[in-house]
């Protein structure tokens, strides 16, 4: 093993392909949880869907069996609200996104402008009308800045894929020639975020997912160790098609518990 | 001059910058239609455009008192029908667009299907939902084909620029991987079907445009040369940076005449 899981005090945790798969928890999820709190490991559960609002998550989380708190729940939406809060001179918003967007936006007291906001931010959202991607574009163009909470280009549905957060930044840049910064994974600053609200760094956090090319990048980018887990998105034969290679591969959250009491009491 | 004025029997005539600007006629334009027929040389109007109808052109170019036929009016979105109606197997189409592209469609019968479409055909869309974006990217994954109306990346208005048909078209390739195949300029498909329904040919057919990369570009990806009005959107200037070079360069309509005129008679 290339890195130490026993100096992993802080650990950022996918959801979907990770504890769940869409409404259904995988086997061990709740253990994996009841066992991290056990052995005084913080964790984030971060995800770049910025839809839901950490309430949402709590509550289908706790429907499959898997309790945690809000303020373990860390999405693309709260991020990007704790970016904005950063920034200097930003007082308001022209927002594109669903519910757990404005929540996060309203907590960090951003105020929802159209005309001359100082950001245009960028989000899934399935009420999107022409109206507001031309209310962004003319933003962007009277000089807001152009802030998108994830990359993703699609959303998985039933009936195939549907247009994702990255599909509605596309249209924005294709008319303004202006890209955005995105906050949700393979971009770092999601994760760095959560790593610094855990009070963790480099040196002892790390990231668990189950897909290459966002959790894995994701952590690669920021700097820190990788866990993939082969219950989602990626298998261990795309690892080398992959940019970047996790640090350790394990087969399922129950491996990963084995792994990980094996390595802290050597 | 590199190339004889007098062989040219067909002409391709651009729109905003060459006859108008806007709503306003620019000067000459009027007379320069009647000069074009009363010297027997034939033309179609020819624009990206695939919100209009025919009809509606030639309204708005009898309030600025330019009299044309609709038949002499060659949009986007006819060139998009005809198009359509030119390959096998083609008998409907799940459409996002405007008027100007519903009629040319049902003009050339084509059926409208939103779950098994042979085509997905996108113009610009100024009532666009998430619904439309989501129902098209789910067609083209089922295998539909993919066809733009233009190409345009924005629409300028008072305001500023918005989001154009190309811009819509990004989103559903950034969904799904899939580009379309575009009719507009400066792809040569529009230019080629309107020179084909004057009977014209590489040897005897010309484009007048105000852009070089739209009008000038495209004249010279169907190979037939160009004439650059200085009225609109290019410059002299702008020239030297641009990929294609105009055969021919005039200062306004008026010139065209009298340059026109000289070499005819030569």
């Amino acid at each position: 093993m290339s890195f130490v899981l026993r100096e992993v005090r802080h650990l950022l945790v996918d959801l979907d392909g990770v504890l769940f798969v869409g409404t259904t928890a995988l086997p061990g999820a709740a253990d994996f949880i009841a066992w991290l709190r056990q052995r005084g490991i913080a964790f984030r559960l971060v995800t770049n869907n910025a839809t839901l609002t950490p309430r949402g998550y709590v509550d289908k989380l706790r429907v499959m069996g898997i309790e945690v708190e809000e303020d373990e729940v860390f999405t693309s939406a709260l991020a990007t609200a704790l970016y904005l809060r950063k920034q200097r001179g930003t007082q308001s918003a022209y927002v594109i996104g669903e519910e757990g967007l404005f929540e996060a936006l309203r907590g960090a007291s951003v105020m929802l402008e159209s005309e001359h906001p100082d950001w245009v931010v960028v989000g899934l959202d399935r009420k999107l009308t022409y109206d507001k991607l031309a209310t962004g574009a003319l933003a962007l163009q009277r000089g807001a800045r152009f802030l998108g909470t994830n990359p993703d280009l699609s959303l998985p549905a039933d009936a195939g894929l549907l247009p994702g957060a990255g599909a509605i930044q596309a249209t924005l840049t294709a008319t303004t020639g202006i890209r955005p910064t995105v906050i949700g994974k393979p971009e770092p600053l999601m994760l760095e975020l959560a790593m610094s609200q855990l009070g963790g760094d480099l040196s002892n956090t790390a990231m668990l997912g189950d897909r290459l090319d966002t959790d894995i990048q994701g952590a690669k980018a920021l700097g820190i160790p990788s866990i993939l887990v082969l219950t989602g998105v990626s298998s261990r034969r795309d690892i080398e098609q992959s940019k970047a290679t996790p640090t350790l591969v394990v087969e399922d959250l129950a491996e990963l518990i084995e792994v990980w009491t094996e390595d802290g009491t050597r």
